[in-house]
Protein backbone atom coordinates (compact mmCIF):
# COMPACT_ATOMS: atom_id res chain seq x y z
CA UNK A 1 0.00 0.00 0.00
CA UNK A 2 2.07 2.92 -1.16
CA UNK A 3 2.37 6.34 0.92
CA UNK A 4 1.79 9.95 -0.79
CA UNK A 5 5.18 11.48 -1.38
CA UNK A 6 4.24 14.26 1.03
CA UNK A 7 4.06 11.54 3.56
CA UNK A 8 7.31 9.91 2.30
CA UNK A 9 8.58 13.55 2.99
CA UNK A 10 7.34 14.09 6.74
CA UNK A 11 8.61 10.22 7.63
CA UNK A 12 12.02 10.69 6.14
CA UNK A 13 11.92 14.41 8.06
CA UNK A 14 11.33 12.60 11.19
CA UNK A 15 13.37 9.81 11.21
CA UNK A 16 16.57 11.87 10.11
CA UNK A 17 15.93 14.09 13.02
CA UNK A 18 14.76 11.17 15.30
CA UNK A 19 18.57 9.39 13.84
CA UNK A 20 20.48 13.02 15.01
CA UNK A 21 19.57 13.52 18.13
CA UNK A 22 19.34 9.65 19.34
CA UNK A 23 23.38 9.66 17.74
CA UNK A 24 24.12 12.34 20.55
CA UNK A 25 22.14 10.13 22.85
CA UNK A 26 24.25 7.56 21.90
CA UNK A 27 27.32 8.99 22.54
CA UNK A 28 26.72 10.88 26.21
CA UNK A 29 25.63 7.41 27.01
CA UNK A 30 28.49 5.97 25.97
CA UNK A 31 30.89 8.20 27.28
CA UNK A 32 29.18 7.21 30.56
CA UNK A 33 29.56 3.96 29.65
CA UNK A 34 26.21 3.11 30.25
CA UNK A 35 24.72 -0.38 28.53
CA UNK A 36 21.22 0.91 26.80
CA UNK A 37 18.67 -1.71 25.97
CA UNK A 38 15.50 -0.03 23.92
CA UNK A 39 12.57 -3.49 24.60
CA UNK A 40 10.28 -3.90 21.75
CA UNK A 41 7.20 -6.05 22.19
CA UNK A 42 2.95 -6.04 22.23
CA UNK A 43 1.05 -4.96 25.20
CA UNK A 44 0.97 -7.23 28.01
CA UNK A 45 3.68 -9.62 26.04
CA UNK A 46 5.68 -9.28 29.85
CA UNK A 47 8.11 -6.18 29.44
CA UNK A 48 7.15 -5.31 33.02
CA UNK A 49 7.90 -8.43 34.85
CA UNK A 50 10.89 -9.23 32.47
CA UNK A 51 12.31 -5.83 33.89
CA UNK A 52 11.51 -6.52 38.20
CA UNK A 53 13.31 -9.87 37.58
CA UNK A 54 15.90 -8.73 35.33
CA UNK A 55 16.56 -5.68 36.86
CA UNK A 56 16.79 -6.88 40.75
CA UNK A 57 19.08 -9.84 39.65
CA UNK A 58 21.42 -7.07 37.79
CA UNK A 59 21.12 -4.68 40.53
CA UNK A 60 22.78 -7.56 42.73
CA UNK A 61 25.95 -5.92 41.07
CA UNK A 62 25.68 -3.05 39.16
CA UNK A 63 23.31 0.42 39.14
CA UNK A 64 20.17 -0.54 37.01
CA UNK A 65 17.62 2.88 35.77
CA UNK A 66 14.82 1.85 34.35
CA UNK A 67 12.94 4.47 31.62
CA UNK A 68 8.89 3.46 31.23
CA UNK A 69 7.54 4.52 28.06
CA UNK A 70 3.49 4.45 27.85
CA UNK A 71 0.72 5.90 25.54
CA UNK A 72 -0.97 7.22 29.03
CA UNK A 73 -0.37 5.88 33.00
CA UNK A 74 2.64 5.78 34.95
CA UNK A 75 1.70 2.40 36.28
CA UNK A 76 4.84 0.26 34.58
CA UNK A 77 6.49 2.94 36.54
CA UNK A 78 5.30 2.64 39.69
CA UNK A 79 5.37 -1.04 39.96
CA UNK A 80 9.02 -0.34 38.83
CA UNK A 81 9.53 1.59 41.61
CA UNK A 82 7.48 -0.72 43.77
CA UNK A 83 10.37 -3.74 42.97
CA UNK A 84 12.85 -1.35 44.05
CA UNK A 85 14.63 0.25 40.95
CA UNK A 86 14.70 3.84 39.95
CA UNK A 87 11.98 4.36 37.30
CA UNK A 88 11.77 7.30 34.74
CA UNK A 89 8.72 7.64 33.17
CA UNK A 90 7.60 8.91 29.64
CA UNK A 91 3.71 9.37 28.70
CA UNK A 92 3.52 9.87 25.28
CA UNK A 93 0.04 10.83 25.50
CA UNK A 94 -1.41 9.05 22.29
CA UNK A 95 1.74 8.51 20.57
CA UNK A 96 2.19 5.37 19.58
CA UNK A 97 5.90 4.91 20.17
CA UNK A 98 9.21 6.65 21.71
CA UNK A 99 11.07 8.99 19.82
CA UNK A 100 15.00 10.08 20.93
CA UNK A 101 13.57 13.54 21.44
CA UNK A 102 11.51 12.00 24.03
CA UNK A 103 14.41 11.10 25.84
CA UNK A 104 16.66 13.84 25.42
CA UNK A 105 13.91 15.86 27.46
CA UNK A 106 14.65 13.97 30.31
CA UNK A 107 18.17 12.74 29.43
CA UNK A 108 19.31 15.11 32.66
CA UNK A 109 17.29 13.18 35.49
CA UNK A 110 19.28 10.24 34.12
CA UNK A 111 22.52 9.19 36.74
CA UNK A 112 25.68 8.95 34.84
CA UNK A 113 27.05 6.28 37.00
CA UNK A 114 24.04 4.01 35.96
CA UNK A 115 25.83 0.95 34.40
CA UNK A 116 22.65 -0.58 32.48
CA UNK A 117 19.70 1.60 31.01
CA UNK A 118 16.53 -0.07 29.83
CA UNK A 119 13.94 1.36 28.04
CA UNK A 120 10.57 -0.22 28.03
CA UNK A 121 9.31 1.46 24.67
CA UNK A 122 5.03 1.81 24.32
CA UNK A 123 3.01 -1.85 23.78
CA UNK A 124 3.30 -1.90 19.53
CA UNK A 125 5.33 -4.65 18.00
CA UNK A 126 5.19 -2.28 14.93
CA UNK A 127 5.78 1.44 15.31
CA UNK A 128 8.90 1.14 17.90
CA UNK A 129 10.56 -0.28 15.36
CA UNK A 130 11.09 2.17 13.18
CA UNK A 131 12.89 4.61 15.57
CA UNK A 132 16.65 4.56 17.17
CA UNK A 133 16.60 5.69 21.03
CA UNK A 134 20.44 6.01 20.57
CA UNK A 135 20.34 2.31 22.80
CA UNK A 136 23.37 0.05 22.81
CA UNK A 137 20.99 -3.07 22.22
CA UNK A 138 17.49 -3.71 21.25
CA UNK A 139 15.23 -6.84 22.79
CA UNK A 140 11.91 -7.61 20.87
CA UNK A 141 10.08 -9.57 23.30
CA UNK A 142 7.12 -11.93 22.05
CA UNK A 143 5.15 -13.71 24.82
CA UNK A 144 3.57 -17.62 24.55
CA UNK A 145 0.06 -16.77 24.69
CA UNK A 146 0.75 -14.72 21.34
CA UNK A 147 1.10 -17.16 19.25
CA UNK A 148 4.17 -18.50 17.50
CA UNK A 149 3.34 -17.68 13.80
CA UNK A 150 4.47 -13.43 14.86
CA UNK A 151 7.97 -13.11 13.34
CA UNK A 152 7.10 -13.09 9.76
CA UNK A 153 3.72 -11.13 10.39
CA UNK A 154 5.21 -8.52 12.08
CA UNK A 155 9.42 -8.55 10.79
CA UNK A 156 10.86 -5.19 11.62
CA UNK A 157 10.65 -5.29 15.03
CA UNK A 158 12.54 -9.05 14.60
CA UNK A 159 14.84 -7.47 11.86
CA UNK A 160 16.52 -4.46 14.12
CA UNK A 161 16.59 -6.18 17.05
CA UNK A 162 19.75 -7.63 18.83
CA UNK A 163 17.94 -10.06 20.99
CA UNK A 164 14.86 -12.19 20.95
CA UNK A 165 13.04 -12.94 24.26
CA UNK A 166 10.24 -15.49 24.18
CA UNK A 167 8.58 -14.78 27.17
CA UNK A 168 6.32 -16.75 29.82
CA UNK A 169 7.65 -19.81 28.55
CA UNK A 170 5.63 -21.32 31.79
CA UNK A 171 2.64 -21.44 29.71
CA UNK A 172 4.35 -23.41 26.94
CA UNK A 173 2.86 -27.11 28.48
CA UNK A 174 -0.60 -25.35 28.24
CA UNK A 175 -0.53 -23.21 25.07
CA UNK A 176 0.13 -24.38 21.01
CA UNK A 177 3.36 -22.55 20.77
CA UNK A 178 6.38 -24.10 19.12
CA UNK A 179 8.85 -22.77 20.66
CA UNK A 180 11.37 -23.95 18.30
CA UNK A 181 9.54 -23.29 14.78
CA UNK A 182 9.48 -19.59 16.45
CA UNK A 183 13.10 -19.37 17.14
CA UNK A 184 13.81 -21.02 13.18
CA UNK A 185 11.20 -18.40 11.79
CA UNK A 186 13.08 -15.50 13.91
CA UNK A 187 16.37 -16.71 12.66
CA UNK A 188 15.57 -17.23 8.84
CA UNK A 189 14.04 -13.07 9.61
CA UNK A 190 17.40 -12.14 11.33
CA UNK A 191 20.21 -14.72 11.79
CA UNK A 192 22.17 -12.64 13.93
CA UNK A 193 19.70 -12.67 16.88
CA UNK A 194 20.35 -14.11 20.27
CA UNK A 195 17.19 -15.95 21.70
CA UNK A 196 16.26 -16.77 25.26
CA UNK A 197 13.54 -18.29 26.69
CA UNK A 198 12.38 -16.59 29.84
CA UNK A 199 9.83 -16.77 32.64
CA UNK A 200 9.23 -13.75 35.11
CA UNK A 201 7.43 -16.65 37.18
CA UNK A 202 9.56 -19.12 37.31
CA UNK A 203 12.71 -17.39 36.82
CA UNK A 204 13.73 -19.41 33.69
CA UNK A 205 16.34 -17.49 31.53
CA UNK A 206 16.91 -14.94 33.69
CA UNK A 207 20.22 -15.81 34.98
CA UNK A 208 21.15 -16.32 31.47
CA UNK A 209 19.65 -12.95 30.37
CA UNK A 210 21.45 -11.05 33.03
CA UNK A 211 24.81 -13.04 32.11
CA UNK A 212 24.76 -12.38 28.42
CA UNK A 213 24.38 -8.23 29.85
CA UNK A 214 26.87 -8.80 32.11
CA UNK A 215 29.21 -9.56 28.78
CA UNK A 216 27.97 -7.21 26.93
CA UNK A 217 28.50 -4.68 29.59
CA UNK A 218 31.87 -5.61 29.67
CA UNK A 219 32.70 -5.75 26.00
CA UNK A 220 31.08 -2.16 25.58
CA UNK A 221 33.71 -1.25 28.29
CA UNK A 222 36.61 -2.41 27.02
CA UNK A 223 35.54 -1.08 23.47
CA UNK A 224 35.28 2.69 25.16
CA UNK A 225 37.88 2.18 27.73
CA UNK B 1 4.67 15.19 24.77
CA UNK B 2 4.12 17.64 21.98
CA UNK B 3 4.44 17.19 18.52
CA UNK B 4 5.92 19.58 15.91
CA UNK B 5 3.54 22.03 13.96
CA UNK B 6 4.25 20.45 10.60
CA UNK B 7 3.52 16.62 12.41
CA UNK B 8 0.29 17.98 13.38
CA UNK B 9 -0.93 19.37 10.27
CA UNK B 10 0.46 16.88 8.10
CA UNK B 11 -1.53 14.22 10.77
CA UNK B 12 -4.41 15.94 10.24
CA UNK B 13 -4.39 16.35 6.48
CA UNK B 14 -4.61 11.98 6.43
CA UNK B 15 -6.72 11.72 8.77
CA UNK B 16 -9.35 14.48 7.08
CA UNK B 17 -8.74 12.80 3.66
CA UNK B 18 -9.12 9.38 5.49
CA UNK B 19 -12.75 11.14 7.14
CA UNK B 20 -14.08 11.45 3.77
CA UNK B 21 -12.71 8.31 2.30
CA UNK B 22 -14.40 6.45 5.61
CA UNK B 23 -17.76 8.51 4.96
CA UNK B 24 -18.03 7.62 1.17
CA UNK B 25 -17.33 3.65 1.85
CA UNK B 26 -19.71 3.72 5.10
CA UNK B 27 -22.46 4.96 2.62
CA UNK B 28 -21.68 2.12 0.10
CA UNK B 29 -21.84 -0.30 2.46
CA UNK B 30 -24.87 1.29 4.05
CA UNK B 31 -26.85 0.97 0.59
CA UNK B 32 -26.22 -2.55 0.43
CA UNK B 33 -27.38 -2.83 3.79
CA UNK B 34 -23.88 -4.67 5.23
CA UNK B 35 -23.39 -4.65 8.85
CA UNK B 36 -19.29 -3.60 8.80
CA UNK B 37 -17.22 -4.44 12.33
CA UNK B 38 -13.64 -2.51 12.37
CA UNK B 39 -12.11 -5.51 15.30
CA UNK B 40 -8.76 -3.69 17.06
CA UNK B 41 -6.45 -5.72 19.21
CA UNK B 42 -2.65 -6.30 19.49
CA UNK B 43 -1.16 -9.25 18.03
CA UNK B 44 -1.94 -12.80 19.48
CA UNK B 45 -5.21 -11.10 21.34
CA UNK B 46 -7.50 -13.29 19.55
CA UNK B 47 -8.96 -11.77 16.48
CA UNK B 48 -8.91 -14.70 14.11
CA UNK B 49 -9.77 -17.30 16.13
CA UNK B 50 -12.91 -15.30 17.08
CA UNK B 51 -13.32 -14.63 13.56
CA UNK B 52 -13.49 -17.95 12.69
CA UNK B 53 -15.54 -19.27 15.06
CA UNK B 54 -17.92 -16.20 15.01
CA UNK B 55 -17.81 -16.12 11.28
CA UNK B 56 -18.88 -19.66 11.07
CA UNK B 57 -22.05 -18.88 13.68
CA UNK B 58 -23.25 -16.81 11.98
CA UNK B 59 -22.80 -17.95 8.50
CA UNK B 60 -25.68 -20.84 9.50
CA UNK B 61 -27.92 -17.94 8.95
CA UNK B 62 -25.86 -15.44 7.05
CA UNK B 63 -23.78 -14.32 3.93
CA UNK B 64 -20.44 -13.35 5.91
CA UNK B 65 -16.82 -11.77 4.47
CA UNK B 66 -13.79 -10.78 5.91
CA UNK B 67 -11.25 -8.80 4.89
CA UNK B 68 -7.45 -8.81 6.98
CA UNK B 69 -5.29 -6.63 7.08
CA UNK B 70 -1.69 -7.23 7.74
CA UNK B 71 1.66 -5.47 8.22
CA UNK B 72 3.42 -8.86 6.06
CA UNK B 73 1.74 -12.26 4.80
CA UNK B 74 -1.42 -13.59 4.26
CA UNK B 75 -1.63 -16.20 6.88
CA UNK B 76 -4.85 -15.02 9.12
CA UNK B 77 -6.70 -14.48 5.35
CA UNK B 78 -6.05 -18.12 4.78
CA UNK B 79 -6.36 -19.40 8.31
CA UNK B 80 -9.84 -18.18 7.56
CA UNK B 81 -10.07 -19.18 4.54
CA UNK B 82 -9.49 -22.81 5.61
CA UNK B 83 -12.22 -22.28 8.20
CA UNK B 84 -14.84 -21.59 5.72
CA UNK B 85 -15.10 -17.89 4.85
CA UNK B 86 -14.81 -15.93 1.97
CA UNK B 87 -11.20 -13.21 2.85
CA UNK B 88 -9.82 -10.75 1.56
CA UNK B 89 -6.26 -9.82 2.30
CA UNK B 90 -4.79 -5.83 2.84
CA UNK B 91 -0.99 -6.64 3.27
CA UNK B 92 -0.06 -2.85 4.49
CA UNK B 93 3.70 -3.39 3.71
CA UNK B 94 4.87 -1.77 7.14
CA UNK B 95 2.14 0.60 8.21
CA UNK B 96 1.03 0.19 11.12
CA UNK B 97 -3.04 0.51 10.69
CA UNK B 98 -5.58 0.16 7.80
CA UNK B 99 -6.62 3.12 6.21
CA UNK B 100 -9.80 4.26 4.58
CA UNK B 101 -8.03 4.17 0.87
CA UNK B 102 -6.60 0.93 1.26
CA UNK B 103 -10.39 -0.43 1.65
CA UNK B 104 -11.36 1.72 -1.00
CA UNK B 105 -8.79 -0.32 -3.71
CA UNK B 106 -9.89 -3.35 -2.67
CA UNK B 107 -13.71 -2.56 -2.36
CA UNK B 108 -14.85 -4.16 -5.78
CA UNK B 109 -13.96 -7.49 -4.82
CA UNK B 110 -16.50 -7.59 -1.96
CA UNK B 111 -19.74 -8.82 -2.64
CA UNK B 112 -22.29 -6.66 -1.92
CA UNK B 113 -24.92 -9.18 -0.93
CA UNK B 114 -22.99 -9.80 2.20
CA UNK B 115 -24.98 -9.19 5.66
CA UNK B 116 -21.83 -9.16 7.75
CA UNK B 117 -18.24 -7.48 6.75
CA UNK B 118 -15.65 -7.89 9.66
CA UNK B 119 -12.37 -6.36 9.02
CA UNK B 120 -9.49 -7.25 11.12
CA UNK B 121 -7.09 -4.91 11.56
CA UNK B 122 -3.60 -4.19 11.71
CA UNK B 123 -2.58 -6.18 15.54
CA UNK B 124 -1.89 -2.90 17.56
CA UNK B 125 -4.15 -1.41 19.94
CA UNK B 126 -2.98 2.32 19.43
CA UNK B 127 -2.84 3.59 15.78
CA UNK B 128 -5.42 1.63 14.08
CA UNK B 129 -7.88 3.19 16.52
CA UNK B 130 -7.16 6.74 14.73
CA UNK B 131 -8.94 5.91 11.37
CA UNK B 132 -11.93 5.26 10.71
CA UNK B 133 -13.03 2.40 7.95
CA UNK B 134 -16.43 3.43 7.51
CA UNK B 135 -18.07 0.51 9.97
CA UNK B 136 -21.00 0.56 11.52
CA UNK B 137 -19.44 -0.71 14.78
CA UNK B 138 -15.86 -0.87 16.15
CA UNK B 139 -14.45 -3.97 18.94
CA UNK B 140 -12.16 -3.62 20.56
CA UNK B 141 -10.56 -7.24 21.67
CA UNK B 142 -7.95 -7.39 25.09
CA UNK B 143 -7.11 -11.34 26.19
CA UNK B 144 -6.69 -12.80 29.47
CA UNK B 145 -2.86 -13.17 29.04
CA UNK B 146 -2.60 -9.63 28.37
CA UNK B 147 -3.25 -8.16 31.37
CA UNK B 148 -6.36 -6.28 33.40
CA UNK B 149 -4.28 -3.26 33.67
CA UNK B 150 -4.67 -1.94 29.49
CA UNK B 151 -7.95 0.00 29.13
CA UNK B 152 -6.49 3.24 30.66
CA UNK B 153 -2.75 2.45 29.44
CA UNK B 154 -4.60 2.85 26.05
CA UNK B 155 -7.77 4.55 26.09
CA UNK B 156 -8.27 5.69 22.54
CA UNK B 157 -9.32 2.08 21.36
CA UNK B 158 -11.43 1.90 24.14
CA UNK B 159 -13.02 4.95 23.70
CA UNK B 160 -14.17 4.86 20.14
CA UNK B 161 -15.19 1.13 20.16
CA UNK B 162 -18.72 0.40 20.84
CA UNK B 163 -18.17 -3.16 22.15
CA UNK B 164 -15.30 -4.31 24.51
CA UNK B 165 -14.06 -8.60 23.79
CA UNK B 166 -12.76 -9.91 26.34
CA UNK B 167 -11.19 -13.44 24.85
CA UNK B 168 -8.91 -16.14 26.01
CA UNK B 169 -11.29 -16.45 29.11
CA UNK B 170 -10.82 -20.32 29.36
CA UNK B 171 -7.18 -19.04 31.14
CA UNK B 172 -8.98 -16.70 33.84
CA UNK B 173 -9.19 -20.19 36.13
CA UNK B 174 -4.78 -19.60 35.47
CA UNK B 175 -3.98 -16.29 35.14
CA UNK B 176 -3.90 -13.40 37.45
CA UNK B 177 -6.60 -11.30 35.74
CA UNK B 178 -9.65 -9.42 36.89
CA UNK B 179 -12.22 -9.25 34.47
CA UNK B 180 -14.34 -7.34 36.32
CA UNK B 181 -11.64 -5.06 37.44
CA UNK B 182 -10.84 -4.84 33.70
CA UNK B 183 -14.85 -4.36 32.74
CA UNK B 184 -15.58 -1.58 35.52
CA UNK B 185 -12.26 0.37 33.67
CA UNK B 186 -13.10 -0.23 30.57
CA UNK B 187 -16.42 1.40 31.28
CA UNK B 188 -14.95 4.28 32.97
CA UNK B 189 -13.57 5.17 30.01
CA UNK B 190 -16.33 4.86 27.60
CA UNK B 191 -19.70 3.76 29.96
CA UNK B 192 -21.35 2.39 25.78
CA UNK B 193 -19.43 -0.01 25.76
CA UNK B 194 -21.48 -3.42 25.64
CA UNK B 195 -19.05 -5.98 27.24
CA UNK B 196 -18.43 -9.80 26.21
CA UNK B 197 -16.67 -12.43 27.68
CA UNK B 198 -15.55 -15.37 25.41
CA UNK B 199 -13.24 -18.01 24.79
CA UNK B 200 -12.52 -19.39 20.79
CA UNK B 201 -11.48 -22.74 22.46
CA UNK B 202 -14.98 -23.56 24.20
CA UNK B 203 -17.34 -21.70 22.57
CA UNK B 204 -17.79 -19.49 25.58
CA UNK B 205 -19.87 -16.13 24.33
CA UNK B 206 -19.88 -16.79 20.65
CA UNK B 207 -23.46 -17.23 20.87
CA UNK B 208 -24.22 -13.90 22.68
CA UNK B 209 -21.81 -12.13 20.59
CA UNK B 210 -23.51 -13.59 17.42
CA UNK B 211 -26.80 -12.46 18.52
CA UNK B 212 -25.72 -9.45 19.41
CA UNK B 213 -24.41 -8.49 16.02
CA UNK B 214 -28.01 -10.28 14.55
CA UNK B 215 -30.12 -7.38 16.45
CA UNK B 216 -26.97 -4.99 15.14
CA UNK B 217 -28.31 -5.74 11.96
CA UNK B 218 -32.01 -5.72 12.24
CA UNK B 219 -31.51 -2.04 13.56
CA UNK B 220 -29.21 -1.23 10.72
CA UNK B 221 -32.09 -2.49 7.99
CA UNK B 222 -34.89 -1.20 9.81
CA UNK B 223 -33.13 2.11 9.93
CA UNK B 224 -32.21 1.77 5.93
CA UNK B 225 -35.08 0.11 4.78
Amino acid sequence: MEKSKKEVLVLEDILGSNKKIAGSIRQKLLEHRILTVNILSSPGSGKTSLLEKLGLKLQEKYKVGVIEGDVETERDAERIRKAGLPAWQITTHGACHLEAKMLAQIFDQIPANLDFLFIENVGNLVCPASFDLGESLRFVLLSVPEGDDKPKKYPEAFITSNVFVITKCDLLPYLPFDADRVTAEALEINPKLEVFRTSALTGEGIDALSQYLENKLQELRSKNA
